[in-house]
């Protein structure tokens, strides 16, 4: 359907169009006073040129798209009484959504120093892409976003996850056509296939076609409309058409739409609500075609600037040096009246009011996009349900995220009613080993069903699409308005949201600089599927780096932990999803693994973060030992207690301590990061001076990188993985990258001092179980028996 | 238009049929054998356990729709006598493209142990997914591909990368329905408007929609035909339908969907490069409909498996202890005929090979899949042409990037007639100074243009969409289909492809392991607009962690460069230019920077890739130097300069060497990267016992994670970004994370001994200048006058 400007017949009444339009030129003049000007704000005088900023910073050109929905969606909340969210996807419009914030007041509300009246304005205009100031994309700053738009591509996927969940919330979401050629927001077009009408809000996206990216027309702009339409046709939705660039018939227009659009929404919502319709909804998506930079300069020094890519950041760029662009500015802020707009204290008009909601209905108060305000405890069962019964370590085995797999079925089960948990995973839920929550709830889905499937559900909380954008979109969303989840993943592919959770760890530093913000629930992963074991996935599925990627983000946000067992993945899952304001990462093991601690020792030890294992080890206790061997990660641990028995066996008399580091930060040191040990903590543990062969899971130079500071640095050897990876067995895996109990004995005998020589037989034995190997798997194809029936003698 | 197999006209003969359903039984036969079987190859005796591999490991489900694709391909490169390449998304179907290449020969060409007979075939089933044998995945081992499959995503925009600049290339892309949910994929269906028909060849995409993912049905399989033609549609395609699971039908309906969509390539093509039609053309795109695990068990253990997720590894998982199994595989293996299908000696027979095309026609014989082998040598001009003129260091300023332009833009213009450079970039050229290129070349744009744009070129070789997804996609395909190309990149947002990356890097080291892969052009990425300089775009803008990323990988195949100046950017950028295998990083600025060396030194410099500048320390050349000021990377560059006239006026008597590292990778021990230094080496440059003092450009632990091993690392003192981002000046962001001269200047005088004292009033001037900063930038949101006007006056 298409509501063209030239056809709509006026539904708006004069004074709804002046009182909307009026809204709409003040927040157009708010967001070019925020770009140019530090003083005079509401030109009481004529401009000159130190009004003006010395350095114009900002973004235009998106701008008065961006008021125009603002504007609109207020008379829509206003009329209907929405409970309504908005995702701003073109984020360099930060100058649009605080304008439109400190009309309506929550601006002032959230900072009070930013008054509205002249002086507020004032400081609105100055603080802006000022130094200290704030920033010019809708940031953690803006109230009422939840979505930073300096990366583009995730603000459909984070109104999907904002609505999941919230069937009274509407989410609009605007999508700039810049960044609808982006992989992660091309993706999430689909998500609507997983929105359930009964328990989930409604997402309306509104695609802004204003033509332009920074130099460049965009792609859904250049399409012909009948094939733009079947593109979104084909995504699902059903598109309403605003073209134009006359305010008055746009804002008709754009008004017609907002109620054609709503109108669907709650007949689609009553049907499968109240009617208990089962088709799959076509929901509406607005379409809003204006020009870029609309209502700027037509033209600046003989070019097209209104309309063009020229307008992307600031049309008028010499306004301190220029007297014309001078002079220009000044008839551009006026075109705007603004003495029609704010009284003589500089606070708006009743005019321009009008349809400003009240109180949380507002876009800038609404708590769902404080989402901490909204939380509430998870409620997470006993641990000693799920725990693993330990008699003696290293007896028996379990695959550790199975055993999780049952604690989230709890939790899943538990928040049946309150819908406030979901697991999210590309198409790896049961891969990883955590199919345990379907006895809880099925994964959601709202297209076709077959007879042949399984635990497909239309009001599921499992979360299921191949696109590690999607997921990590949404389960942002979802928690950012209050909620919790986890992520479940391969590890080599969570590589795949690297920059997302950049941008996810940016937001929550930042947010907890912000005391009006409230704490949110943690964003937790599962990396899964690791490294050692992609027996027959192979090189293209290893890699341990996102912990390196993580390590490098601020320090107060991240947390790492490879807990070796089941019992320890159920105490730091436990920890993580009690947590608040990090991003969690956890990497456990989905293969069958041995179970090494008991629930309450692996309570003792996750709190510790890194701890002796004095059961493993051969020291007296009236001394140091002659060496450390310390792991971090399941397959390591492993190897390492193989090599402290072979050690046992061989070498009785060198005197061993085992060390496991489930918290990776604890070895950096406590300046750093705030689980880092003390150097006295560090050098109890690990010796000052004493060698220590460490097997990591990961990349070994982590380990160098964290520690480096440590006065037994110089004795620290790490093993870990060296990018040799193929199709293989478990342990030729660990063989090939010289983390095997193996070399790492043979690592022992190289570094105690004076052992090389007495201990040379028992190397020599070690190098010959190596050659063995290799013999062995190239006939069989299979691990040594004395490796694949290993246990734990101790 | 559908070409459904309940309606076809049968257009094949019998005979054609039977031939081509041999073969893709034989194809079928030999994907099952690789799975399952290490002996008995062609069932000459009842198969016994012992004849199966004792890991079972490999993806049946999609092998039969890709066997049906290549034998299909067969016939249309035969009878149209095609230059085809086709790229295989779905990368778990391994076996299926080992299978096709083996019959076709290509594979014993390439591996001459593999022969085309029963010890063949035996070797064949035994090597796959066995350790040390070929992966599961099609992979860089596969003749014929260009593509690994391990990562889904990337096939489209490695198909349209092939086929820019191959006029008669016809690029066949296999997209599998579990592939098509992710990002990248999504956005990469808009790569056709970027296609020129003149100059470009044709891409072919066959969305294969068996329905299943690991675990879940797909999207696209499950939502209705109407509504899937639409979404084609919306991306610019002609959708042709191929729906069925009766072989013969469905062989007539591909057949038929070939030659309807090769006829309609090559009516656009003409009419394009004949006619001269400016249309943008509506490609063809085949949607096949085949169940997953096609021809296999139907039912397993009494549930559901062919046409389901069941199907998507091994269908009869426990053949060696079920006997019910072994009996069912049997049964399954010999529904093909295998005697049917080869002779007594295990060599295919002819109605298996009747549609093979001949030589390099054959996919797995296409030069195009090994690129290096049609690969020449870029025609790089002179560096003298583009050169600053330095007279003396640090007297003038240029924009790096700007002046690299030049150069590029004499590179596009010299390969205008042999067109095989691309230059591609996320909307970026121009904002990264590069837009000197748009002399020799516009931007490749097939969709509408209108009056007020500049530089769009049908026929243009500057890439520019909104996704560096796609933008990787599609450098990497040219790359590997023997080109040269540069991508130029937002410091911050090259994470985007951090995944995609790795995947190249990984098939970068695997192939310099075959020798019958010819090395290829590197690729090369120019990231600008980088940490230090995001004035207007603050935090979300600011990471320069791509280069930890990249270093993590294999040495052998990563380089990184952070020059200086212009012209030390020239000289890198010749260098990665030339080079062949590698990825190489260059991470430059794009504002005004001090010209530091002129061409020659900057030759030398580059060459060594770390060395000292003697101009700029205060040595004597009798002893080693109090300290060392060592920066990598622009911004650090200028501070430590500047640090140095401070230490020069302020302390004169202490004697500083400045080093500048330009290959970061010069740090690392000579045994762990081959660019690496001798300690040696090191030792000399950075002395083994005086502090060093390191500006980097990004995070400082990095320098230490590479240098951790040097006898002075105790030393070693590095400055860098602590994750400190905001919009703000580019002196602020330095001072902010303590990169800035004054703090170089007093970490200099913490660290010399004995200078703490004597220098305590210099060290209390520059905390002054400090203060002096904060109050400024405060009030005025510049830079100190002393900062902004600073100049080298060495």
């Amino acid at each position: 359907m298409s509501v063209d400007t030239r056809q709509t017949s006026a539904r708006l009444n004069d004074d709804e169009l002046r009182t909307l339009d009026a809204h709409w030129r003040a927040a157009n003049y708010l967001s070019v006073g925020q770009i140019y000007l530090m003083a005079n704000p509401l030109l009481t005088e004529p401009l000159r040129p130190e009004h003006v900023k010395p350095r114009l910073l900002g973004h235009w050109g998106t701008s008065p798209g961006l008021n125009l929905v603002y504007t609109h969606l207020n008379r829509v909340i206003r009329t209907r009484d929405l409970n309504a969210l908005c995702v701003w996807g073109p984020g360099h419009g930060g100058p649009a959504v605080v304008a439109n914030s400190w009309l309506e007041g929550s601006y002032t509300e959230t900072y009070p120093d930013v008054t509205r009246d002249a002086a507020g304005m004032a400081r609105l205009f100055k603080q802006f892409s000022f130094p200290g100031g704030v920033p010019s994309h809708v940031a953690p700053e803006t109230p009422g976003s939840i979505h930073e738009g300096g990366e583009l591509g995730y603000s459909l996927s984070h109104a999907y996850g904002a609505a999941y969940d919230n069937p009274d919330l509407l989410v609009a979401c605007v999508i700039g056509d810049g960044e609808a050629e982006t992989g992660p927001l091309a993706a999430s077009w689909h998500s609507n296939k997983f929105l359930d009408p009964v328990h989930d809000g409604a997402v309306l996206p509104i695609l802004h076609l204003n033509g332009y990216k920074i130099a460049n027309p965009t792609v859904l702009a250049r399409i012909p409309e009948p094939e733009l339409d079947e593109l979104l046709r084909g995504y699902g939705h059903d598109p309403i058409h605003v073209t134009g660039d006359d305010p008055a018939a746009v804002h008709r227009a754009m008004a017609e739409a907002l109620d054609t659009a709503l109108d669907r929404i709650a007949d689609l919502q009553r049907a499968a609500r109240e009617d208990g319709a089962g088709e799959r909804p076509r929901w509406p998506v607005i379409v809003l075609r204006t020009p870029k930079g609309w209502t700027g300069p037509a033209q600046v020094d003989g070019l097209p600037v209104e309309g063009t890519w020229r307008s992307h950041q600031v049309p008028l760029a010499a306004v301190r040096d220029n007297p014309e662009h001078l002079r220009r500015l000044e008839a551009w802020l006026r075109s705007y009246r603004p003495e029609e707009l704010f009284d003589e204290h500089g606070s708006p008009r009743l005019d321009v009011l009008a349809w400003i909601p009240d109180g949380t209905r507002r876009l800038g108060a609404t708590p769902h996009a404080n989402g901490g305000l909204l939380l509430r405890e998870l409620p997470l069962p006993a641990l000693e349900t799920y725990a693993v019964e330990v008699d003696k370590p290293g007896a028996t085995l379990h695959e550790p995220t199975g055993v999780l797999g049952q604690l989230l079925e709890d939790v899943m089960r538990s928040t049946a009613e309150r819908r406030d948990f979901r697991l999210v995973g590309p198409d790896e839920t049961a891969s990883n080993r955590l199919q345990a929550v379907y006895g809880a709830s099925g994964k959601a889905w709202q297209a076709q069903t077959l007879q042949v499937d399984e635990h497909l559900d239309r009001h599921g909380r499992v979360m299921e699409i191949l696109s590690e954008h999607t997921c990590q979109g949404w389960l942002e969303g979802y928690l950012l308005t209050g909620r919790h989840g986890l992520f479940s993943c391969y590890e080599a592919f969570v590589h795949i949201v690297d920059s997302m959770v950049n941008q996810h760890i940016k937001w929550l530093r930042v947010t907890r600089r912000l005391p009006w913000r409230a704490p949110i629930a943690s964003l937790n992963y599962l990396l899964t599927s690791h490294v050692w074991r992609q027996d027959h996935n192979g090189f293209s599925h290893q890699d341990p780096g996102f912990v390196d990627h993580i390590l490098n983000k601020s320090p107060e946000a991240v947390r790492v932990y490879l807990p070796p067992d089941a019992n320890t993945l159920l105490s730091v899952a436990d920890h993580a999803l009690r947590s608040r304001d990090y991003v969690n990462v956890i990497v456990a093991g989905k293969q069958p693994c041995f179970d090494w601690l008991t629930l309450d020792q692996a309570r003792v030890h996750c709190a510790r973060g890194a701890g002796v294992w004095e059961w493993a080890g051969t020291e007296d206790g009236t001394r140091e030992p002659d060496v450390v061997l310390a792991c971090a990660g399941d397959v390591p641990t492993q190897e390492v207690l193989a090599a402290a028995q072979l050690l046992r066996t061989h070498l009785p008399e060198v005197s061993v301590r085992v060390v496991n580091v489930v918290d990776i930060a604890r070895l950096m040191p406590s300046g750093e990061h705030p689980h880092g040990m003390s150097d006295f903590e560090y050098d109890g543990l690990f010796t000052a001076d004493k060698p220590v062969v460490f097997a990591y899971h990961g990349y070994p130079w982590l380990i160098h990188r964290l520690a480096y500071r440590r006065t037994g640095h110089a004795h620290l050897h790490v093993r870990g993985y060296k990018e040799i990876g193929t199709t293989t067995t478990p342990f030729d895996m660990v063989v090939r990258n010289d983390l095997d109990r193996y070399r790492l004995v043979m690592d022992v005998i190289d570094r105690v001092p004076g052992l090389a020589v007495r201990a040379a037989s028992v190397r020599q034995r070690m190098e010959d179980a190596r050659l063995r190997h290799h013999d062995w798997i190239r006939v069989h194809g299979t691990d040594l028996p004395e490796v694949a029936d290993w246990t734990w003698d101790g």
